[in-house]
């Protein structure tokens, strides 16, 4: 029989559990600190943003969380997402590596951001809350999050990035497919936004900007709660199912994985593959390396500091422990939105601080490149952001045909670019480049962040 | 165990053979007619634009045709595609009826486009062409050439019709990611692109324009064929893929449909789910409705004639029996570009003058809220062509709910709306409306058919 370029499971074999990483690290993350009295944050502390059952999974000393059945249910209009063998890939390669690719494009909203987004909607939902507020640059997120509130009846109301808002209409066309209303930010419905379109009527907005406009209106009402697609450890526990899913597709095929790689912007498509392998490596079953990769333009693990930072641009959130560029750092405006962040998710920081991984940065130029070769063997056109997990594979490969190893790596493709097309249009244009890190701007930047501890 | 929502094939079970319906049909199809002899058309008149193993496929007398292996690798990118159970559209709707949808938007294009694309492009490097040309009007069967021109090495010229090219320049951003080389046409690289832009400069352009212009070149090149993605035999054969992989899904639910529902334009998408089950229908194992849903505004079946007329807008093709609005005919502009064709497919056209299927018209507006209802319970965002498809079942549905019995819809969702979302844009913000059909205008069309036999 002709091995098979898709690797499927059944629905009996989606994950029926989150993995949760935590009780399994040889030390437990630094604790998140309020601003104020530099005291660890408490659940009381969340209340006013977040559901109890979502506090609770941020802090959870459990190993393994079930999902409940209705969040199962919604799951399974996509999943278990294919595994694909790169066959095509390898040839074209040249490669005797063999490179698989877990691909999360299949979900409605087209990412894995759906992973999170449903559960969030569903413990949102059972909590009483009516609605949920978020804000979104690219538009992955706020998609996923329209499509998850639409599928458990709450409302969805979204603060759009202006510039993104304007340049990328139909990712917000999507969210109001889905029943979701979307605001421009700054808009003239917050104080935060009024405050900032008196100053400047022609922001064009920023994340930081449409995070206040947000949490304004959840902190404000009672029946609304704020809904964060990546970063903390509830959102990154949801994303386990892929890797779960992977290990077993992989296990199918008899294949053990040499290195897992994934793309890290706030964190989670990458902890969402590699956390159940880390188990596995902390278990001393097997060793892949782990490698995340970080776009040149905002390399917050390779050239960030690891300590305590703001996690939003201007200064509102409790403190975490992570790799920073410095909250006011403002990232150039690459491709790869989903990856434009400061920092990093504090879990990630720890598992490089305890050595379980490792990161590289690599520019968007050669991520486009990698990308467009990836198109034309595998068919698939990738989103910005998992290019990079492309182009470090490809890395991977070219080492492998020089060293003659059968490497099995293991690629996190965690969207496809559908509504990202002026990118590959720039790029196949030749009129894409790569921006010069300026490591002056984060130097000032991190002389901005609070020093603790 | 929860019954599945999706029903999934392994790879092992796609289709070794393609069906060819033709010789399980009662009576032949009435022959295509060269224009200036009225005599049938033969091979040496198709040879200058299709490849010889095409040729024989139009007119292949065999009732399955191998898929070559070749093919199948490139089909097991997508292939076997997703059935899903519509068990959230089911409750949405407080239906007994039992809906599933098979659903090709998994294709990298989008679309069930690539299914003949892929086949094509085979044959046509197989035979040493070295480009292929088409015309595209939306961009659906553009972006399926270029993804299947690459996969075989051949080049790939289209000419996008001007006003699709403009509105909706991101399905031409796919295929130049494809490598395929665009058009807006008319375009100056013709005789006949020139000769239109003498006349007007601004000419928003057409799909017999974009027809003109390919042809000519692929007439006029030794090395360059010309590729057309519906209405012939051997395109319709292609997608019979679909409906064959759909019964081995039912069956392993152990379901028998009670009625069959796809769109059509030129007739591929439904041809290629109903195809399979019309043969087990004329075998007298199943005795399912099939119903062909076309646009209100371009309603070849149930408002035109049946009778010879050319296939393209400008009468350079033979002519072909058909239901035909007239090949003057200029529909109006509807979301749902690929089904604006003044014909049908001549063999689905003969298929309804054997009474083994019947067709329905419905109105834009009508898809559109029904497709917002099956976004929002559903996820999957449908492209504007099967939302007819979406509508008509509904309909059924709600025959069901009154009537209380439990029938088996099977629904082709033949693909996702990715690049289509202006149009949600203009429903959403109850700017779309339904175009009264032009009868005057479709008379006028009809008597400039020529009168043949």
């Amino acid at each position: 029989m002709t091995e098979p370029t898709k690797i499927l499971l059944d629905e009996s074999e989606l994950p029926t559990h989150w993995y949760n990483i935590i009780p399994d690290l040889p030390a437990p993350p630094p604790p998140v600190l309020h601003p104020g009295t530099l005291e660890p944050v408490g659940p009381d502390d969340l209340m006013p943003l977040f559901p109890i059952d979502l506090i609770l999974q941020e802090v959870s000393p459990e190993s393994y969380i079930e999902i409940p059945e209705e969040i199962r249910e919604i799951y399974r209009l996509w999943r278990p997402s294919p595994m694909y063998r790169a066959r095509r890939l390898e040839r074209e390669l040249d490669t005797p590596a063999r490179i698989y690719y877990k691909y999360e494009g299949v979900s409605p909203a087209g990412s894995h951001k759906p992973n999170t987004a449903v559960a969030q909607a569903y413990y949102n939902a059972k909590a009483g809350i009516r609605k949920l507020t978020t804000e979104t640059g690219a538009g992955q997120w706020g998609s996923a999050l329209a499509l998850a509130c639409q599928m458990f009846g709450l409302e969805c109301e979204v603060w759009q990035v202006a510039a993104s808002f304007d340049q990328k209409p139909y990712r917000g066309s999507m969210m109001r497919a889905w029943g979701a209303t979307i605001h421009s930010s700054p808009s003239e419905v917050t104080n935060a936004g009024r405050a900032i379109l008196e100053q400047d009527p022609d922001s064009p907005g920023s994340l930081g900007i449409a995070i206040s406009e947000a949490v304004e209106v959840a902190a404000t009402n009672a029946d609304t709660n704020y809904s964060l697609g990546s970063v903390l450890n509830h959102v990154l526990l949801h994303q386990t199912v892929i890797g779960q899913e992977a290990a077993a597709q992989l296990a199918k095929v008899g294949e053990t994985p040499d290195i897992i790689i994934g793309c890290t912007g706030g964190g989670s498509n990458f902890s969402g593959l590699s956390f159940p392998f880390i188990r596995e490596k902390l278990a001393g079953n097997i060793n892949p390396t782990i490698r995340a990769v970080e776009p040149a333009a905002c390399p917050s693990i390779t050239k960030g500091e690891y300590r305590y930072d703001f996690g939003d641009t201007i200064g509102m959130t409790p403190l975490i422990k992570m790799h920073t560029l410095g909250h006011s750092f403002v990232p150039d405006p690459i491709h790869a939105g989903g990856l434009r962040y400061h920092g990093m998710s504090p879990l990630v920081s720890h598992l490089c601080e305890l050595g379980l991984m490792e990161a590289v940065a690599i520019g968007q130029v050669e991520c486009f490149e990698a990308a467009i070769r990836f198109a034309r063997s595998e068919g698939i056109i990738p989103a910005p952001e998992p290019t990079h997990a492309i182009a470090a594979a490809m890395r991977e490969a070219d080492l492998c045909r020089e060293s003659g190893e059968e490497k099995v790596v293991l690629i996190a493709l965690c969207g496809h670019g559908h509504f990202d097309m002026g990118a590959y249009d720039t790029f196949l244009a030749g009129e894409l480049s790569d921006y010069e890190f300026p490591a002056e701007a984060m130097g000032e930047a991190l002389e901005k962040v609070p020093v603790v501890g």
